[in-house]
């Protein structure tokens, strides 16, 4: 019985976020979309993720208004968003309001998939967003993800208990995030095997190609069972971003899991993003291309967030530190109670680790300097670590028993804060201000203040 | 039972023969011959190919001082060439003389392996070179190869038919040499599971990333049974390149088929080659790096070769015939009786389909001009076509019966011509030149004697 593997399609969000640091405009999607529409795709991810801060701060765009272009030239085609659950778009836990009127706000402009996930695998940071996604009056598809690591402490049966807790939330589907290139092929046909077996829901398969595993990952899953794989259009794929589109495609060509879709239809539009690739590399001088790296394999370290490190060790006059770096990356992960790394947990852990390569450089213990943000990693601000944090290492940032957020992930988030937003703004000079740009200024406040100077 | 997977390191050929046009010096090599030497490799591909033309034209490197350098300090691991049968490391067939001449020379200068294949898979081509590898005194491995094509006619069961020919002219091993990654996962689990059947040798697969399959078709080649894997280190690996080392060895571990070498051993040999492919990308001014190609799949043109093409065109002032082209190689490729594309075939359908499109352009027929080397594939000069040329195109050619060489496809070779090249090679000042230095002669007369211009 032929059992076709869907696929999302996405060159309009995480590749050239993976690729070309989410530069890519709406003007440069344009000429394409009626064509990816026709192509068959299982959907379009096209918004979310860092879109939605690139469009405000580098791209003078406003993300709202793209989301109703993209909805205007995609007729057929359900357009994906990635949502960080309580963090939506932004680097802090938000109201519970505040969630309920992004979502919402969301599902009108034409988000059809909400793709939605927490850095730390924590579902109490997913209740709130699945829930307003799920009530949305457009009806959207809901997906909860399960965010891909390694620890001593998981396993496969961890993500499946993860999924069946997500299931009886309500979502439609399960996405499994593989977003440093970590999950290996035979680990993956393991995993689907059992997801399949054991929760009952179309399972989607999410990898970056940075380690070289991408392609094969795909393969062992497809024949374990998968239902949806996200692939990206050749100019855009590999590397740090997904497996190719066509590559996958042509793979299956004649076999019982035939994708059915239409490689040749993709030429004139690869070809399009090939020059819009070129454009991008261009304009804001960027590589556009990265050697297959398999240091991930073993320090668990996305590509970006290596470089950024090896940057913040550079401007603290420490270059020289790097190996030391790469030991002591896994060592703070362990210390926090083993997070996935995804953003912010990357970013928390990272910084920790520099800080304390630094420190030990300048004959002083870890954890002399802790950023706020470590503290409130390991003090549960963010929800809970898949283990504890260590004792001696709360005991080292001074942290007391009575600091630690223990009851809820976010306790605060039952203070309505959107009409705080809104009077903020309106002393701000924006009285008449839309609910969008009202979320917009919630999410990022002082990048949107700018970009409504340049733009209301 | 363990069966490990075996790895051929391409490194140090045919990775910076595809993604850096051949430009990697012997010096670049050197500081890290022991390290990998000391992996387990199965062989590290290090002559032949390109590299021999390159070194004398481009590096102003002897290859036979090469050979002997990179020989004094891989004294555990295998050398391996790549040898175009009668073709040698040159574009014409020499004379049987000349082959064994060279042949036991490489292997007297340290080549433990020698890869022969012919561009049409005519085992006549082979069988000189074969035999000669077989009697060298230092007795080498001797592998032959299955180019592998794709067409009307050529099904898995024609490659395992040429694997039992192979067999019987009493080679060592098989290689499938999927030039230009055409071969698709699934079709190669069946090619592998056949070959294992019915021939009874190790089975050796070599391919290019070019399409995106790489390394899925070495996965589902190794649950088929295949011995040995062509892999290169990750900054010289996938694109245009052969798939991963270490990617392969992750994926693999801890399994049945675990390679057993240690990716950790790899870290500092990566690095050191990464920073060579920055230096060749510079001095050079190479791209190092190519997208995804899936034209590949539809039209069987290698990459490299397709934007060879698109500079005739453009050189010929018919740079908007390029759809043209894209259409016309395959029909000339039929035409000529389905030959795979690799070099030299590859180049001489390449060219002619060119001359077509501007002739058509021009109100011309096709095959109005007809360059020399296309007159002699179509004559039978470089051997036997898959299938016999069209009739209308011989005549269209203006190709006689009587000018036909069906007897044998090297029908000149039997005349021995070694002592011509020395006698022409003292009268243009290089009596007492060296063997080897005949040989470089033979192979590329000017270049040579330029070579020598600035060296002996």
């Amino acid at each position: 019985m032929s059992n076709p593997v869907k696929i999302t399609e996405t060159v309009l969000r995480d590749a050239h976020q993976s690729l070309l640091a989410t530069r890519m405009r709406i003007g440069q999607m344009l000429p394409q979309l009626e064509a990816l529409d026709n192509i068959g795709y299982n959907a379009l991810e096209a918004w979310g993720g860092a879109t939605f801060d690139s469009c405000l701060r580098f791209l003078n765009e406003d993300p709202w208004e793209r989301l109703d272009t993209l909805k205007a030239h995609l007729k057929k085609t359900p357009i994906q968003m990635l949502l960080r659950g309580q963090n939506l778009l932004g680097y802090n836990h938000y109201s519970d309001d505040v969630v309920r009127a992004f979502v919402n706000k969301a599902s009108e402009h034409g988000v059809g998939v909400f793709r939605i996930f927490d850095a730390l695998n924590d579902v109490t940071n997913l209740r709130t967003a699945i829930d307003a996604a799920l009530k949305a009056k457009e009806k959207p598809h809901v997906q909860g993800c399960l965010v891909y690591t390694i620890s001593p402490f998981h396993t496969n049966q961890t993500f499946v208990d993860l999924a069946i807790e997500l299931k009886k939330m309500g979502v439609h589907s399960i996405c499994i995030k593989d977003m440093s290139g970590l999950l290996k092929p035979y680990v993956a046909e393991d995993l689907v095997k059992k997801l399949k077996a054991q929760v009952g829901l179309p399972i989607e398969l999410h990898t970056h190609y940075t380690s070289g595993f991408g392609s094969m990952t795909y393969l062992k899953a497809i024949e374990a069972g998968v239902d949806i794989i996200d692939c990206a259009l050749s100019p855009l794929a590999n590397d740090t971003s997904q497996p190719c589109t066509e590559t996958m495609i042509a793979t299956l060509e004649g076999l019982e899991r035939d994708t059915k879709l239409d490689r040749q239809a993709m030429e004139p539009i690869a070809k399009h993003f090939l020059g819009v690739k070129k454009e991008i590399m261009k304009e804001f001088n960027l590589p556009g291309y990265f050697d297959v790296n398999p240091k991930v394999l073993d320090f668990q370290i996305p590509g970006g967030m290596l470089s950024n490190m090896v940057n913040q060790l550079k401007e603290m006059g420490a270059a020289d530190k790097y190996q030391e770096l790469l030991d002591e990356m896994p060592k703070v992960r362990e210390d926090l109670g083993f997070p996935p790394l995804v953003t912010p947990s990357s970013q928390i852990v990272g910084t920790m680790a520099t800080m304390n390569v630094i420190m030990m450089a300048n004959g002083q213990p870890r954890y002399t300097m802790v950023p706020n943000e470590v503290k409130d990693l390991a003090r549960g601000k963010f929800g809970k670590t898949p283990k504890p944090v260590k004792k001696e290492v709360l005991e080292a940032m001074k942290i007391k028993p009575e600091d630690m957020i223990t009851d809820c992930a976010v306790a605060d988030a039952k203070e309505p804060k959107v009409a705080d937003f809104k009077k903020e703004l309106a002393e701000k000079g924006y009285p008449n201000a839309s609910d969008e740009d009202v979320l917009s200024y919630a999410l990022f406040p002082p990048v949107a203040l700018e970009f409504f100077k340049n733009n209301r």
